[in-house]
C-alpha cells in the first residue's frame, strides 16, 4: 500500500490562489476560494475541497463562471438584503453577502441575505461559521445541481440542498450541523460504484422510480437523464417518512433560489437545450443571529456547555461508546491536519499537478 | 361499522371556549387555543386537536398550566426579542410571539422571537401560516418532551422538536412544511401497538438502544424511562444518515430551549426527582421574513406558482399518480372538512362528552 500523501495547509492554499489569478481572478477573490476549499479539506470534507479546483478553473476557462463578476445590491432592508453574484465565484459573492447577513444583525438584531446569479459556493458550514466569532448564530444554505428525486417522483428535481447551522458554545466546541438533505450524496454512490458493492436500497431509485442497489445503473441515470436519482433524508416513499427530507430540500430551494430569483427545481440546469454547458444561476441564502438579541450570550454559552455535555453523557446504545455533538468530527480531523498536514487522494494530487502543468504554475506541494 | 361521528366547526371552538373560560383562561386567550385545536382536526391533524383538550384541562387543574399567566417582554431589538410566558397556555404567547415577529419583520424586513416559559403550543404550522396574509414568509419551531434517541445514544434526550416554515404562493396554494424531526411521531406507535402490529424497524429502539419491531416494548420503555425510544428522521446509525434528524432536532433544541432559557435536552422534564408533575418550561422559536425584503412579492409568487407546477407535473415512480407539495393534502383535508364538518374519533368524543360534565358544561355537539 502507498503511503498517504500529505501537504501543508498554506502552500496548499498559496497554489490555489496562484491558479485562480492566473484565470484573471483577484487576489482578494482569489484567496476566498482558496481559504474555502481548503476548509472543506481541513475538517476531512474530501468532495468540497481542492478536488473541485479543476470543475472550478474548467468553468472560468469555458465561460460558464466569471472571474471577475460585478456584485450587484439589487434590494436592501435593515435586516434582509438581496445580492446578485454577477454568475461569478460562488465564494466572494456569499462571503460578502454572510458579512453582510452579520453586519445587519449586528445593528438590527437579525440579518438575512440570499444571492442569485451565483455558482457552487463550497461547503455551507463555512459561511454559517463566520457567525461565530461574533457570538451570533449562523445559517446557511444553497440550492444545487438536481439530483434528489421527490416523493413518489420519478425524475431528480431538487440538489441534495444542504442545512448548515453553527451556533456558539463556551468551554465546549461549537455546535456545527451541515447536512445535505438527501439521505447520502452522489459521492457515496461513486464509491460504491468503484468497489462494485450493492448500496443499502433507501439511497437512490433506478430510472422507474424504484429503490435501487445498482449504484452503477443510478449514476449513468443521472448522467443521461433517464430517471431516478438520490432519494431525500428518510427514503423512499412514506414508511420512513421520506416526504420530510423531501421537503426540506424544497424548503432550501425557496429559500435560496426562489426568494432570491435565481434558478430553482430543474430550472437550474447546467445545460442549454443543445446540450451546451451555461450559467448555472445558484441560489444562497445566509441569516445571522444575534445572541444577545435573545439573552444574554454568556448564559447562551454556559447552556450549550451543558447540552452539549448531556448529550456527550448519555449512556450508549449497545456496542457504541460515544455520541457526537454536530461538528465534532470535523473539528477533530482539522486539530489533526492543521498539526500533520491534510490528506491528497492520489486521483486528486494528479489532478492537481495536471493543472499546474496546463496553467504554467510550479507544482511545490511535494512532502 | 359505527357511522362516522362529525361536528361542525363553530360549535366545537365555542365548547373549547366555555371549557376554558370555565377555567379561569380569558376570553381572548381561550378563543386563541380553540382555534389552534380546531385549526389542527380541520388539517387531519388528529393527535394535536380537540384531543388534546383533556390534557390542557388537566394541566389547568393540577397547577402544571397557568390559566392567567403573565407574558413578559424580556429583550428586545429591532429584529429579535424573547417573551417569557409565565408558564401559561403556550397558544397565547405564541400567537403574541408570531405577530410580534411579523410586526418586526414588517419594519425591519426580518423578525425572530423566541419564548420561554411555556406549554405545548399545539400545531406548528398555526403560527408559521400565520405570515402568510402578510406575504411572509413563517418559521415556527418548538423543544417538547424528550422521546426521541440521540445518534448512537441508549435514552431519549431530545423531543420531536418540530420544524414548520410556510411559504405564500400565487394562484396555487402556499407550500406549508410541518414535520417532526423524528421518523414517527409516538402516536404512530400506539396505533401499532393497538393494532398488535410489527413496526418497520428503524422508527425506534429498544432499552438496548438497538431497533426494534415491538411498539409496545417502546411505549413501556418510554413511559418507565427505561431507555430507547424514538429514532430521529434517518432512523439508526449512520447508513441512512440518522444523524442528520439528530442534527435537526438538536438545532430545534438550541433555537427554541437554549437560545430562550427555556427548559433543553432532558432538562425539560414534566416531573420533578419525586415523581410528582412539575412545569415544563417548554421553549419556542417564531421567525417572519418579509419577501419584499428580497424580491418583488409578484416576482416571488409567480415563481412559487411555476415551482409547484413542476414538482406536481413530473413524472410518477411506478405504481404512483400523485406528488405532493408540503400542506397540499391538509388543505384538501381542511375544504372537505369546513363542509361537511370535522371528524371526532369515538373515544375523542366521549372525552369531551366526559369533560362537559366534569365541568358542568353543556356538551352541545351532536350531529
Amino acid at each position: 500500500m502507498s503511503e498517504e500523501i500529505r501537504v501543508r495547509v498554506e502552500p496548499l492554499k498559496s497554489f490555489c490562489i496562484r491558479i485562480f489569478k492566473k484565470l484573471n481572478v483577484t487576489a482578494k477573490d482569489a484567496a476566498v476560494v482558496a481559504d474555502n476549499l481548503v476548509a472543506a479539506d481541513l475538517r476531512g470534507i474530501a468532495s468540497h475541497g481542492v478536488a473541485r479546483l479543476g470543475r472550478y478553473v474548467k468553468g472560468i476557462q469555458t465561460g460558464i463562471i466569471r472571474p471577475r463578476a460585478e456584485i450587484l445590491v439589487v434590494q436592501e432592508t435593515a435586516a434582509t438584503a438581496l445580492l446578485d453574484g454577477g454568475g461569478g465565484l460562488g465564494q466572494p459573492v456569499s462571503s460578502r453577502a454572510m458579512h453582510l447577513a452579520i453586519q445587519k444583525a449586528r445593528e438590527a438584531g437579525a440579518g438575512f441575505v440570499n444571492v442569485r446569479n451565483s455558482n457552487h459556493y463550497g461547503i455551507a458550514g463555512y459561511y454559517a461559521m463566520m457567525a461565530l466569532e461574533y457570538d451570533m448564530i449562523g445559517i446557511s444554505m444553497t440550492n444545487s445541481a438536481i439530483l434528489v428525486v421527490p416523493t413518489f417522483g420519478r425524475n431528480s428535481m431538487l440538489g441534495t440542498n444542504p442545512i448548515s447551522l453553527a451556533a456558539p458554545a463556551g468551554q465546549e466546541r461549537p455546535f456545527v450541523l451541515d447536512m445535505a438533505t438527501s439521505t447520502v450524496p452522489r459521492g457515496k454512490l461513486e464509491v460504491y460504484n468503484r468497489q462494485q458493492k450493492p448500496m443499502p436500497r433507501g439511497w437512490a431509485t433506478d430510472e422507474s422510480g424504484e429503490p435501487t442497489a445498482d449504484a452503477s445503473r443510478v449514476l449513468n441515470n443521472l448522467v443521461e437523464s433517464k430517471g431516478g436519482g438520490l432519494l431525500p433524508l428518510g427514503g423512499s416513499g412514506e414508511l420512513f417518512s421520506g416526504y420530510k427530507g423531501y421537503g426540506l430540500a424544497l424548503m432550501v430551494d425557496i429559500l435560496s433560489g426562489v426568494l432570491s430569483g435565481a434558478g430553482y427545481a430543474d430550472n437550474i440546469c447546467t445545460k442549454d437545450p443543445s446540450g451546451q454547458p451555461k450559467p448555472a444561476n445558484v441560489g444562497h441564502f445566509f441569516g445571522a443571529l444575534r445572541v444577545d438579541g435573545f439573552r444574554s450570550i454568556d448564559g447562551f454559552k454556559q447552556t450549550m456547555d451543558d447540552l452539549i455535555k448531556r448529550l456527550r453523557n448519555v449512556p450508549k446504545a449497545n456496542g457504541q461508546n460515544r455520541v457526537y455533538i454536530h461538528g465534532e468530527k470535523e473539528f477533530e480531523i482539522e486539530e489533526e491536519r492543521k498539526v500533520n498536514g491534510i490528506i491528497l487522494h492520489p486521483k486528486v494530487e494528479q489532478d492537481l499537478k495536471s493543472l499546474a502543468r496546463e496553467l504554467e504554475e510550479d507544482y511545490d506541494l511535494d512532502p
